[in-house]
C-alpha cells in the first residue's frame, strides 16, 4: 500500500462528507415550512400531505425514490401566460427577420397582419395562423441556432405590464413546490404545448428543470451538413409530436415510459386528460389545477368562476367539476397564494 | 427551540453523513481499475482519457456535470443482438396468442411463416414483414399489460446457445463503463431501434438506466377509458418516431435537447449518424464502436473485418473508415475484452 497515494483520497474522501453533512443540515432547516409563500389552506396542506406519504417508507403508499415523477405544465401553472403565451410573442417578434430572409411572404396572411402591427388583428389571429407563424419563424435553423436566437430575444424582451424579463413572471410559490418535491427525491418535469427547444433555454436556470426533461410540441431535426462539412440538425417546418390535449400525456407515457405521482397544470384545453390520468393511478397522486381568480395581482380568468372565457388556459366547468368529483387540488392563486412572484416580495 | 424535536433530525443528520462516507469509500477503492473487464490498450484508455479530461475543471475541456450525457445503442452495443434481436424473438413468440384473437390472421402472410415454425423461412422475413409483426403484436394493449407481458416472457425465455435469460447477455465491460460514466456525473441513456417500452422493462434493474432515460423507436399511445371507465393509454399499430438511421440522433437531440458528449453504437444502419454528430461537437467527445470479431465467445460479423455481412448490425468498411478519420474508438470484443459475460467469470 502506497500512503502517499492514499493521502489525497482521504482528504477527498474527508471534504464530501463534510459536504454531506452541509447538505443534510440545509436540508434539515428548509423543511420547517417548505411552502412559505403559501397561505395555509387545503391546497397547500394536499401537497404537504402527498409529499409526507410516499416518502415514508412505513406507509403504504410509499413511493420508492427511482419513481418519483412530478409533471408540470408550464404557461399558466409555472409562469404568466396571459394575455399571449411567451413564444408566441417571440415568433411574432421573429416575423420582421423572417421576411428579410423570404420577402414573398410580406404581403401573405397572416404575415401581413404581423407586419402591419395593429395589435387588435394580431391578437385575433386564429390558433391555425398561430401555428403557421410558430412553423414559419421556428426552422430551417440549426438546433443551437435556435437556442442562440431565444436567448438573445429572453434577455432582452420585457412583459408591456411589469415591465419585466419573461423570466422573472415565474410563480414564486410553484418554484417552492419544485424545490419541495426536489429535495424529497422527486424528478420534476415539464410538459408543455409550447416547444420544448424555447423552455429548454432557461428551464435549469429559472426551474432547475434540465432540457431532457422537458417535453413539448417538438418539431422534427433533419440530419445534414453544414457548408464546412459539419454535421448539422435542422428544425423542420412540422409537428412530430403535438402536445395538446390529450397529446401532453401520450407523449410524455410515450417518451418516458412512465406515469407521473403528481401533475400540475391549468387548462382544459391542454392539462385535463394528464391530470384525470395521473389521479387515476394506484397508490397516492396528486393532481393540481392552478385557478387564475387574482386580476389584482395576475389576471383572473376562466368559465368556472363565472369569469372571461379568455383565448389561452381557459378552465371550463367540466374540469372544475371533474376536478372536485376526483379529488385534485385546486390553487385559487387569490386565497391560496402569499406571493406570487419573487419580485413582489 | 425543541431539543427533543431536533434530536430525530440530528440523528437522521448523523445516519446520513454516515452513508456518505461509506459510499465515498467504496467509490474510491472501485475508482482504481474502474474497467476490470478491459485488456489495457487504446480503447481502454481512450475512455479513461475522456473521462479525466472532461471531469478535471483545470482542463480546457471540463464538462459541467449538468452537461454529463452518453447515448448507448442497446443491440450489439450492450448486449447480443445476434442472429435476431431480442425483441423479434418476443414478438415472434406472441404471434400463437394474436392469431387465438385475431383468427383472420392464421393463413395471412408473415403470420403464416411464423406459425409454421420454419426456422429457416423466419430467419428469411423481410425487415418490412418483421415490422408487420412487431406492429400487430405490440398493440392494442395498454402500456401497462404490454410491460407485464414483456416481463413475464423474459422471465421464461432463453437464448438458444448460452441456454441463459436474454438479460445475463449483456457485454459486462459496457457494464463497468456505465457505471464508471456515472460515478464521473454521466447521466447514461439507451438510444435503441428497438421500442422503448420493451427495454424500459429491465433497463433500469440490468443497467441501472431508467424508463426515463430510454429512447426508442416508439409507438403512439390514444388516450381512451377502459371498461371500468378508468383513462388508459393504448398503443396504436404505427411508428410515432422511429430510431433507424439518422432518425436515432435527431431523435434523441429532439426529444432531450441535448448533443452527448459520448456515444457507444455499432451497426452502420443505425448508429453511424449518432456517432459522427457526438464526435463533430466542441470539446471532448467520445464516439465508440463495437466491433464483434469474436467468433469464439460471441459472434464475428460485418465486412470491415472481412466478415459475413449479417443482416442485423453490421459494420461497413465506410463506417469503419470514418471511424479511424474521425478519432473514434474502435473496441475488439476480441483483443480488448478480458471477459464479455459476467457468467464466464
Amino acid at each position: 500500500m502506497n500512503l502517499g497515494r492514499k493521502v489525497p483520497k482521504l482528504l477527498s474522501a474527508f471534504a464530501a462528507v463534510m459536504l454531506c453533512a452541509v447538505s443534510v443540515a440545509v436540508h434539515a432547516h428548509a423543511q420547517d415550512d417548505p411552502l412559505p409563500s403559501w397561505n395555509d389552506g387545503p391546497a397547500k396542506q394536499s401537497i404537504i400531505d402527498f409529499v409526507k406519504t410516499t416518502t415514508d417508507e412505513s406507509n403504504s403508499r410509499f413511493v420508492p425514490p427511482k419513481e418519483r415523477i412530478a409533471e408540470f405544465d408550464q404557461d399558466g401553472t409555472l409562469w404568466v401566460e396571459h394575455p399571449v403565451y411567451t413564444q408566441i410573442l417571440y415568433c411574432l417578434d421573429r416575423v420582421g427577420a423572417l421576411v428579410k430572409e423570404k420577402p414573398e411572404l410580406k404581403d401573405r396572411e397572416p404575415f401581413k397582419t404581423v407586419l402591419s402591427g395593429d395589435r387588435a388583428a394580431i391578437a385575433q389571429l386564429p390558433p391555425r395562423d398561430l401555428f403557421e407563424i410558430l412553423l414559419a419563424t421556428q426552422s430551417g435553423m440549426t438546433v443551437e441556432e435556435f437556442a442562440a436566437d431565444v436567448k438573445r430575444w429572453l434577455a432582452v424582451a420585457k412583459d408591456s405590464r411589469w415591465n419585466r424579463p419573461y423570466t422573472d413572471l415565474t410563480y414564486l410559490p410553484m418554484q417552492e413546490v419544485l424545490n419541495y418535491l426536489r429535495a424529497n427525491g422527486y424528478k420534476t418535469f415539464i410538459a408543455t404545448g409550447g416547444s420544448a427547444g424555447f423552455v429548454s433555454v432557461y428551464s435549469e436556470q429559472v426551474y432547475g428543470i434540465p432540457p431532457e426533461q422537458v417535453a413539448g410540441t417538438e418539431q422534427p431535426l433533419a440530419y445534414g451538413y453544414d457548408k464546412d462539412g459539419r454535421p448539422v440538425l435542422t428544425k423542420e417546418p412540422k409537428f412530430a409530436l403535438e402536445n395538446f390535449g390529450a397529446g401532453k400525456i401520450e407523449n410524455f407515457a410515450m417518451i418516458y415510459g412512465r406515469r407521473p405521482y403528481a401533475a400540475f397544470g391549468n387548462s382544459s384545453s391542454d392539462d385535463q386528460q394528464m391530470l384525470e390520468y395521473v389521479k387515476a393511478g394506484t397508490g397516492a397522486r396528486l393532481s393540481v389545477v392552478v385557478m387564475h381568480d387574482d386580476a389584482t395581482r395576475e389576471y383572473a380568468y376562466g368559465p368556472a368562476q363565472g369569469l372571461p372565457d379568455t383565448k389561452v388556459g381557459t378552465l371550463s366547468q367540466e374540469m372544475y367539476d371533474m376536478a372536485k368529483k376526483q379529488g385534485w387540488t385546486v390553487i385559487s392563486m387569490k386565497n391560496d397564494w402569499k406571493h406570487i412572484f419573487a419580485f413582489e416580495k
